[in-house]
């Protein structure tokens, strides 16, 4: 089980999360990323810190790819010191970011003709959860494949949701749980200001309406940002600026209508260019509170 | 404790579940409602059906309100054969419409000229949960009423939210709520009919989004219907036409934007307008699926 070797190419929170997980596990993992700190700390907890994407998955069985979208997955899979110049054919690339299902399937098909494996799978569960491998997978991809990487899977995930073999159907998921999740964090910030504006308490509206029906999974993880005031972020403004276009666009491409989506994406962008974009996303309640002329903590 | 006598005013589901939950735990519940077959329901679990809202109230010590908006409260309350003309003085009016605040307020004000006492109580749960005697209710009002009628508020509610003696509080908080169950339901729908448009098995989508950050209250109760597409109410469109129609005027009168309800608003109100108004609200994803030219189960 533990004779997989695995590599993460990026080491953000999610990225560092799994491969702290893996480390944990007790697999071999080699993480490369940019900045020192995460690879610090991936040193620490036993892991591998490598030079270069290439030098990452030269002795993996499987590499988890978690960079921010499609064009950093194309440079760090094909670009210079990328990781197909050195991995071994068969190696398994389990693609992460959330993308476009025809990014994905692009990326997918030219990991095939460079003789890989490519296993479709966004996550969903943000860092607390990525760091005790508790987060959710939507993946799709070639069984054997998936049977071949479980245990890896099991170190990272408390969830994995096998969506078939078709590249594409995980991308496709991600799209919709993006959509959700994306909405439900502009309905909360929309009601935190509407509820500061009407003078109630927001610690208190916190704690009645994750009891009502009116709760989401978003509402009770984002809402005390704006409770606090303490917008660090979990998740930035500009992650949904760019998650919730990939939305807008594959809906407008499909012709399905997502007011909801484009009203969101609307606050998002008015967040981003306010200079919020590095913020929690939390913060668009900052651009509905100007408007209202309210006063949040 | 159960020589509290109560009463119920509207034998609605809500209503309905109220009243045979306070039957269940041993009170005598009057009950009053335009419908027999509510009548004869609470009738036969031991409690008495009354010919008008003044016979029901002119034994009570709690009359419960459960009627649908402000212009039925104030028939019931005051009208031709109304509980005021019946009701002890002192007698403690539980109001649980979803009310616009101000007309909370002013109808607590004529209970007041009339004698009685008045809470502010709406209730968040849906049919099963008020059946089960497990709903939520926001409330506000004065203190010595509510410890009065305490073991008539456990019978019915699994948890009440005390929110000052001010009257308005509770309406407040209802539609901070009911802006949240209504932008949750319109994204659930908007997410389902991009999931038949993208490909994906409607089922599987539910089952995903249910254990991933997308989730929410309403995503987890209502997505089964369209799912399933049996769109039997637990709530109709139209309640959410009135609620979200109360919210986005009380958010316009404090200057305060709600983009997500005014777009979920629409929504309400183009399936009403197409006949769907006492469908299941879950029904404004037809709307949806109409315009993107999907296919729903």
């Amino acid at each position: 089980m533990t004779d997989l070797r695995t590599a993460v190419i990026g080491l953000g929170s999610m990225g560092l999360g799994a491969a702290l997980s893996l480390a944990r596990a007790g697999f071999a993992v080699a993480g490369v990323d940019l900045a020192q700190a995460p690879r610090d700390e991936l040193a620490a907890a036993g892991g591998s810190p490598a030079a270069s994407p290439a030098e990452a998955a030269r002795d993996a069985d499987v590499v988890f790819v978690y960079v921010v979208n499609a064009a950093q997955t194309r440079a760090v899979l094909f670009g210079d010191q990328g990781a197909t110049a050195a991995a071994r054919p068969g190696t398994i690339f389990v693609l992460c970011p959330t993308m476009p299902p025809d990014d994905t399937i692009a990326i997918a098909h030219d990991l095939h003709g460079a003789g890989m494996v490519a296993i479709d799978a966004p996550v969903s569960g943000g860092i607390a959860k990525a760091r005790d491998g508790q987060i959710s997978i939507m993946a799709s991809g070639p069984a054997a494949a998936f049977d071949r990487i479980q245990p890896a899977l099991d170190a990272i995930a408390a969830r994995v949701f096998r969506l078939g073999d078709q590249i594409g159907a995980g991308s496709r998921m991600k799209l919709i749980n993006q959509l959700l999740a994306g909405v439900h964090i502009a309905a909360m910030a929309e009601a935190m200001v509407l509820a500061a504006k009407s003078g109630l308490d927001l610690a208190t509206v916190q704690q009645v309406i994750t009891e009502c029906a009116g709760n989401s999974w978003m509402f009770q993880n984002r809402g005390p940002q704006v409770v606090s005031g303490d917008y660090t972020p979990f998740s930035a403004v500009d992650i949904f600026v760019k998650d919730l276009g990939i939305v807008t666009e594959a809906a407008q491409s499909l012709g399905s209508p997502v007011p909801l989506a484009d009203a969101s994406l609307d606050l998002y962008r008015a967040a981003s260019k306010a200079g919020l974009g590095r913020e929690a996303d939390a913060a668009i309640a900052k651009i509905l509170a100007e408007k209202a002329g309210a006063t949040l903590p």
